[in-house]
């Protein structure tokens, strides 16, 4: 077990809601809309230049070189990386940077980034982590699951590639990355018995919070909501 | 004209959407259901909270000690007044304290307090001042509307305790203090000239974003919605 | 013991170069300059108001509502008690109010109330207080042991005055107040067993060089340095 | 001109106090104490570390992409390049890794770092960048001078490859990357008459205070102090 497999354990109906959501479902078959996608894609975009704020905000909180070299890493990749693919994809769906730009932040999408980055103010590096992990963690969990469950059919699903980027092992990594500083951190701040710490239960609750912030991010893309 | 009432004017839609929401509409004429209400008085309690903590912030972030002494005393005000009154009010709608304690958070509670609380961090005071100026101002003009509006119905209306809170001198020599903070921040930081600013666009965006996300919190009692 | 006497004892000659400076004991027994005094005075109103906002932040990272409000009245009592107070007593020494507004901030005023808010902003509210602790609980026990030692003689020490406010029931109440607030936090947060927390190493450093930034204040009131 | 030199231009004493420091010219004509260099260079590596989390705070409150990666540029510059040369460079002076993690952080520079931090968390990303200012820029000013002056010394200088690193064209780059963007923020938030904004004096004396804990940090290593 770990650290990050019991914050999971505390929440399964919450996690299960948030990996098995209809629009997951939905990109592993192949079923899911269209214009709910690019609703997806166009939020995802902003959601990623705060995910970069929010990994800047994990250096800055780090406690010494290392963590804070990871950190560092995850929101080079975001911001000088990610970032571009994202505008690209995008272009590929019919999206101009320009509507990126311009579409407003939906409410979905404010929860869930802002919520991170208070968690962040208000505690400390492993708050902000465990705040962070059901994103990181999560997608590399959808993105293996899908790319096993629709093994001979990726190439005549037209998200595809969505599903490739997130089972690629360089996405495997980078999220292996962060597991390994989430479990590091954990463990040098509440030792091996951590579930005996007082912050163990306020920690389940951030880890929940952020998961079911990530579902209604699904749940924004399927119904369009701003 | 004013500070405050330029940046209203700068998005009447998002502004009408929220101080004139079915849901207030119903405070004032006491169609509102009981369960709308009760689900907006618990979420509201968590929002206080927030709000205390934001205005905690705004003392952290002050450039002097009369700013720092407006904030502090708002943040007095809600910390030790606003949340016992709540308390007492939640109970003659028969929702116990532990019930206030143990309810998950809305995801639309969770934007708009984090929103304010991220512009604060991200930005200096008065980008938090805007972001929280249309809570502050807004049941202020909305609490004073009702109160005229209805004013021979409120002791027949099951929402005319709330009303009179929010129109009562107390409440409203609150909001004049918030509002006269602002303004003068908003004059010693932009100048007189303030619309010809670099940041206008910005904070005209988070004042209309943070007027959304109030519509929003009003809907998400309406709905019922978590 | 207590998680406070714990901490002191990991650094017995920082604390004892504090409580014991040359500045404390001049202060005891009257043999302090007047110029030292006064330039203490005047960096210490500087002091005065960065201590608040460091308390503004320590509500902004609370827990609960317990916390909150603890933290709230500390921040309440520097920002509209303290502050007054030291403007009349300042006045006492011939320190006019625009003389404290426009000196210079020392280098070692700037290095103890930056590194609190550093300490409050990179960790948790528990890093934060420890921060703090040096100064509120290391006052009290200044002015409670040199009003014991000199207790036939304050009437005839100019730093009588001084003396009896650090020794009075009010001050001793407040810091009796973070005391316990200090305790309960580090034990939600540690446990009992909080020597053995990866944690405790980093907060004993914490609470050591806070330690030495407050006698680093004494050296600049002896040294008048700025 | 610009704001910089504008910025400069209003304290130019304690502006030359920084660059002309005795510290400075010691490390041009190599009459400086190897104690007093090797002081420094220890306190430089934590000093090193601390100015990474400033950016890495600047990338967190920055409000475009091009910002954000400007200050992450700046920080990977700093965490993954400058701190390892800084290392092997240390080691040329027979001080071991070992040594930098394990001195304690002289006053001087706590007050200098975590006073930029302090007006990173409480203002904008402009009041950020003026307190970073005088360390970027004012170091390519005295390698690009120093350089200049002891042209055909350098050799025989002991400090040479000191001045020869900061006067180099990879050094000059970065600080015009930062001068360019302090220009770029500065009038985008501020406009072409920021002289006559509400916010001048308190930037300029966040630059004045920046320019000051930066002399006493040569100063902190001529005296060897803590």
């Amino acid at each position: 077990m770990s650290f990050y497999e019991d914050l999971k354990a505390e929440c399964p109906t919450d996690w299960a809601s948030y990996v098995y959501h209809p629009f997951v479902q939905g990109l592993g078959d192949g079923s899911l809309s269209g214009d709910a996608f690019r609703h997806y894609l166009i939020q995802d975009y902003l959601f990623l230049v705060h995910f970069s704020k929010a990994y800047a905000l994990a250096v800055f909180k780090s406690d010494n070189l290392d963590d804070m070299r990871q950190a560092a890493a995850t929101m080079d990749a975001l911001l000088n990386e990610e970032v571009k693919l994202h505008i690209s994809y995008c272009a590929d769906w019919g999206i101009e940077k320009s509507v990126l730009e311009a579409v407003p932040e939906a409410s979905a999408n404010i929860a869930y980034t802002r919520y991170v980055m208070e968690r962040g103010m208000s505690g400390d590096i492993l708050d902000l982590l465990v705040a962070l992990a059901p994103c990181v963690m999560g997608y590399a969990e959808i993105g293996s699951r899908l790319a096993e469950e629709h093994v001979g059919s990726l190439e005549n699903n037209a998200y595809g590639p969505w599903i490739e980027m997130y089972s690629s092992s360089e996405y495997q990594q980078a999220a292996a990355g962060a597991y390994g500083q989430l479990e590091r951190v954990a463990m040098s701040r509440l030792g091996e018995d951590y579930r005996s710490s007082g912050r163990w239960k306020q920690l389940c609750e951030t880890f929940a919070t952020a998961t079911r912030l990530e579902a209604g991010f699904w749940e924004m893309g399927l119904t369009g909501s701003l």
